[in-house]
This record gives C-alpha cells, sequence and structure tokens, in this order.
C-alpha cells in the first residue's frame, strides 16, 4: 500500500507516496528534502527531531531517551525511529546553515595548471608541407611527445581545412585533448573544490593571473546521511546502495555548484579548463566511488591515496563531463588530500623552517616539519565536541 | 508517400517502406540488404543491375550504355541510377563472394602484448602492513610507475577484502586496466585484424604461445559503398552522414567477426586482452571515425599517420567496448598501417640485406629497404584492372 507523507517545512509543502514500513528520515532525504541527521540515523544525537500527525510507528524507548515529556505530548518524534504506517504528516523545522570560512592569507605559488591551451598557426598544406594534420599540429607547438586523446582526432576532420588557420590547441603534460578555431579573447579558469565533511567550498581561479575570482560554498549534501565520517561511512554499509548514493549526492552537488558559479560569472563552461579536488581520504573515496568502509575498521586501510587525473564524466559529474579532473593525493585514511593541498600552500616542504599545520575541522589533522621530514596525525573534531551526539572514540594515526 | 520495395535475392524476399523518390541503390544497402556497387554508385561499373517492375523513374542514358537492348527490354536497371517512386519489386543476383587468402609462411616474432596478465598474491593487512590497497598491489607487481585507471580503482572496493588474497592484474605498459580474483587457467587471446579494402581478415593469436588459433575472413562490408578507396571516399563526401555510415558498417563489421570467432572458439569476450587493427590509410580513417576526403585531393593529407592505442568503445566497438585497441601508424595517405605490419613481420628495418616488399591488392604498395633506409610507393591496383570499371588515374606518392 503506497502511504502519502506531507511534509510541512516552514513556509514550505511537499508531498510524497511510500510504501508502508518505510523509515521517516530515509524517505524525507530520498524524496529530495533535508533533515539533519548527524548520527545518521542512529537515535543518538536527537537532531531529527520532527512533528508528525497521522499513521506511523509507535514511539520507541530510544526516543523517550531524547525528547522531553512535553516535546512527546506535542507529538515530537525522531525520524529516523519512525516508521510511514499510513498516511502521515511531518512538520520539520531546518537550522540556518553554518557559516562557512571561505577566506584567507593570500599567498604566492607558481601556477602551473593541469591543463594549458596553445595558439598556433598552422601553414596551409602544399607538395612540400602535406605531413598529416596531427604531426604539422605537433611540430607547431613543438612537443614531440604530444599525442592525441579519440576525441580531440575526431575534430581534427571539422577543423582543419588545409588552408591557412589560426588554432588553440588544449593540451595536458602528455596529451592533446581538444582543439578547435581560435577563440575570441577569454581567460582560462579552473575550479578548486575544497570537499569538507561539512562544507563544500569551491574557488574559480584565473589560470592566467593566477587569481581567485569567485568563490562558492554550500553545506555538504552528504551531511543529511550523517554528520561525521565514520556516520557516514556506517551509512553506506548499512543500506542498500548507501555509498552510490553518498557518491551521486556528493558529484551532483558538485556539478551544481559550478554550473552556478559559471552562470554567476557569466562565463562558459568551456572556459573551465581543469578542475582540481581535495578533501580528507573518506570524501576522496566518496567522491572516486570507492568503498571506502576499511578504512573505518582496523588496520584502518584506504583503497588508495594517490593523486588520479580523469575527466569529469569518470567521476560522474555530468554538468563538464569532458573537463580534466585532478584529485590530490592523500597520505593515509585519516590524514587527507586537503592536508596535502595545505602542505603545498604552506610550502611545508621548506627545509629551512620547523612549521606545523593544524586543521580543525569535523575531524582535525596536524602536519609537523622539520628538515625536510613531515609528520602526520588526526584525530574526531567537530561533532565530537557536540553535546548532542555521544563522542565518538578518537581515532588517530601516525604517518 | 511512403512506397513499397520488395527485394527478391534468390530464395530470399525482404520488404521495405521509403519515401518517395528514393535512390533503389541507396535504399537497398539502407535497409541492411546487399547490393554490388564497386564504382560507389556513379553508374560508371553497370554491377548494380537489378530486374525492376512498378513505378519506378525512367532509364536514363547512363544506363542504356551499360545494359544490353535484350537486358531493357528485360526490365533490368541499374539501381543506382533508378529512384523509386511507388511500390516497386526488384530482382537483384548477387555474386558469389571471393576467395580470400587467409594463410602465408610462418615468422617468428617476439611476443610482446599490448596488455599483460600478472598473477599477485597480496599478503593481508595488519597493522604493520596498513598501506592502501593500490599501493600495496603496485609493490606486488614491482613496477613503480603503474597508475590505476578509474574504472580500474572502482573494481578494487568490490575485489579486496584485505585478507590473503591471489589477483590477477591486467596491465599495459604505463596502466593497471583491471584486476580480478584468479581466473581458472585459460588462454589470454588477442584479436588482430588486416582491414583491406575488399576482405577483413581477422585473426585469434594465443598470446602465450603466439600460435595464430584460428581465423575468420569476410568482404569487407563497405564493399557495398564502393569497390576502391576512392570511391568510398567520394560516397562519404557526396551523402549526408556518407562518414559515419561507413564508419558504423565497419565497426560493426568488426564486433561480430570478433564475437563470431569468439563464440566458435568457445572462449569468453574476456579472455580477449587486447586487438590490433591495420589496414590502408582511408581504412583507418573510417575506422576512427576521421573524415579521409583530404588524402583524396592534392596534396594527399591524412588528418594522422600516427598510431593510436584506445578502448574498443573509443572506436564504436561494442561488442568487447573495454577491450584496449592498438592501431598500427600509417606513413603517408596511400601507404598504409596495413604496409607497417608488413614490415615489421618481415623484419624490413634489418639493416644487414636489400629486401623488398610488394603488396598487390586493391590498391597497391612496395617498400624497398637498404642499410636501414626505406622507400615507399603505392599506386591503384585491384578495380583498377577490372575492364567493367573505367581505369582511374593512378595515384602514387612517394614517401
Amino acid at each position: 500500500m503506497k502511504c502519502k507523507v506531507t511534509v510541512l517545512d516552514g513556509q514550505k509543502s511537499s508531498e510524497f507516496y511510500v510504501d508502508s514500513g518505510t523509515n521517516l528520515q530515509k524517505a524525507i532525504l530520498e524524496n529530495g528534502l533535508q533533515i539533519n541527521a548527524p548520527c545518521g540515523g542512529r537515535g543518538t544525537c536527537g537532531n531529527c527531531k520532527a512533528f508528525v500527525s497521522g499513521n506511523v510507528s509507535d514511539i520507541t524507548n530510544i526516543e523517550r531517551k531524547k525528547l522531553t515529556e512535553e516535546e512527546i505530548q506535542s507529538a515530537a518524534r525522531l525520524a529516523c525511529q519512525t516508521f510511514v504506517m499510513g498516511d502521515a504528516t511531518v512538520h520539520i523545522e531546518q537550522k540556518k546553515s553554518a557559516h562557512i570560512q571561505i577566506e584567507g592569507l593570500d599567498y604566492q605559488v607558481d601556477l602551473s595548471p593541469l591543463v594549458r591551451r596553445i595558439n598556433i598557426s598552422l601553414p596551409a598544406v602544399s607538395l612540400e608541407n602535406c605531413k598529416d594534420d596531427t604531426e604539422r599540429i605537433i611540430q607547431s607547438i613543438g612537443e614531440k611527445k604530444l599525442k592525441f586523446i579519440p576525441e580531440a582526432l575526431s575534430k581534427i576532420s571539422n577543423v582543419i581545412n588545409g588552408e591557412d588557420q589560426d588554432l588553440v590547441v588544449t593540451c595536458t603534460d602528455d596529451f592533446i585533448i581538444d582543439i578547435g578555431t581560435k577563440l575570441k579573447e577569454t581567460s582560462d579558469y579552473g575550479f578548486a573544490v575544497d570537499i569538507g565533511t561539512t562544507t563544500v567550498v569551491g574557488y574559480l581561479v584565473n589560470l592566467v593571473s593566477g587569481k581567485i575570482e569567485d568563490t562558492i560554498s554550500e553545506i555538504n549534501d552528504q551531511t543529511y546521511y550523517g554528520a561525521d565520517v565514520l556516520s557516514r561511512v556506517s551509512y553506506g554499509k548499512e543500506n542498500p546502495d548507501g555509498n552510490e548514493i553518498l557518491h551521486t549526492k556528493l558529484v551532483e552537488q558538485l556539478s551544481r555548484m559550478l554550473k552556478k558559479i559559471v552562470d554567476k560569472k557569466g562565463i562558459s563552461k568551456e572556459n573551465i579548463c581543469c578542475m582540481s579536488f581535495a578533501g580528507n581520504t573518506i570524501m576522496m573515496h566518496f567522491l572516486m566511488g570507492l568503498n571506502p568502509f576499511r578504512i573505518s575498521v582496523s588496520p584502518f586501510t584506504p583503497v588508495t591515496t594517490a593523486s588520479l587525473i580523469c575527466s569529469a564524466q569518470d567521476l560522474g559529474i555530468e554538468y563538464h563531463p569532458k573537463c580534466l579532473v585532478y584529485l590530490l593525493p592523500s597520505i593515509s585514511g585519516y590524514v587527507g588530500a586537503d592536508i596535502t593541498a595545505g602542505m603545498l600552500a604552506c610550502s611545508l616542504t621548506d627545509k629551512d623552517k620547523i612549521q606545523l599545520i593544524v586543521d580543525i575541522g569535523t575531524n582535525g589533522e596536524m602536519v609537523l616539519s622539520k628538515n625536510g621530514e613531515l609528520l602526520s596525525c588526526s584525530v574526531a573534531a567537530g561533532p565530537a565536541f557536540d553535546k548532542t551526539i555521544s563522542p565518538l572514540v578518537p581515532i588517530s594515526t601516525i604517518s
């Protein structure tokens, strides 16, 4: 039997239908609505409180521990402990989103983007100059080791006509990935994203000047499946397609944020030459669609900590699928690519100084450097200090 | 108005519907039937003769030149010069397919396939051995430069469990492209294809022994769009989607031939680790989906003569899309990758001998080698000697 669920959130009202016996919190999340679930639906944080009328399962002892007698009288429930048994109406009240710190000190970095645009003038073919198109293009660029990817090859037939032509070639270190007639004078941009457990911050970087021209920040859409990484790992383990859902939520959010910043800036997505992503190791796993479960149990083994260059499409980022993407390397299961990025930005490999990086986020990490030697460790932070959540066992690793 | 066309070929009968005014030869080809068209539909060879009754366009002077008075009395027409105006019935008679030479002298080559399978034993993880999966795999193989492609990464989560495991890793020189639990003892095969203008011959090669274990040969499906490469190039130029049609015909045929030989041998397509393709430069262009038109006009410039490594999917070969494919390099517009393959097989770079390769096919090529210097040339052959076709202007290039 299908049950009608009406969700009221402030001025907004939504309706959807679910099977009898469906978990209320899951139903709300799966229908694109949001409800806080920092503990990942285990009934330990009490943050998914909602006022429910209609045909639902009886209140449990877990809920009685988290709700006051007055709340219970007003029909308050924990959505994660409630099952829809017939038509029901749910009042939820979302907390305002957190303030996200996205500014910091300026620092100088050498620009060396993943992707370069090279302007070339290709002379007309003649009996004396009748080499094939790819060879003439590579000669014009002057880098013999470059190879065409199949898609760039396909474009040549449409672009090159054998006459004198001004062309713009898009290359990585090793490959020619695109070719076209000369663009109007527009800038090339990169989109660099810090994927935090709680917040996702994207930076639109001018790849010619190196300046950050715009930023965008949002609460990580995965937050509704658990506030800390371990809650999300257990959501991934305990729910069918759980990891797939968390992966999809993240890449859809990245896709949406890229579109927003591109639209706001008034540029075309083709102006975005490349993207780079950093985050903790578990976020990097969700991003790549990898199962992070073994990071959560001893001896805390990631699938990979290596860097990766691939297309946005390979990750499932559909808004700009052909865009080249760089995923920074992580260090261990609990010292992630965000720390690698920080070490790079702060020149932590500088041998003349003793330096310490401290990153206190949802997880906390430190890296100490001396004489080019680096020592890192990590510990649960953020929600571990939230009085509404029973403290997690701190996990620390030394790499 | 839709017109019903009935095609009778020996015992077979087919029906399809076309718009009034559709060219009869094109309609037959586009509906998956075959009719000879060595001249590419220009009315010069007379090979698309058919006996037509019903509502079609009037006979033309071009046809009167190619048909005898007796044939005209019996309602013979050239399909390429005939347009369907209403319902019509067409009798066609296909010539038997040519005998294809697929055997030759055995010669010794050093095996060095594009793809290797490596068996590794991955020890269980522990607090002392808790490196991430990718690092432990690369360590077991002992080749530090290897990198995982995104798809192989995704498979790790499903395959590796942190216990002692025997695994089989599939690698190219640079990349790990697949990983799985140990296969049963089956052989690895390669599928090497010689894409001739007239005939396509595939060889199933045991990658462990180097032996050719089976062969398959078919008339090139493109033959029905023109017997020689220049007729096909002009078919590609003169018909909307002409090049796309020729590309699709070829990759569908390669896909079908691979499936046939795999089924016949009783192996799984996963046993095919890699494929390699060689053919003349225009065939290589059609294979890659590149427009070969500029090879047909002075100064005869190909889009590319370079070798290419890509996935079968990149080319549109859908039967075994993930299979890695190697396209041999060509030399110039009229000295193709088939000649490169021949030079390799005959050790033409051997500096101690004076050697000559002569390849007389639909096109003819020669390569002379002396002291490591190589000189090649080419000329139209095959249909150029067919009395039913007006000779083409021979084209020769020296590279």
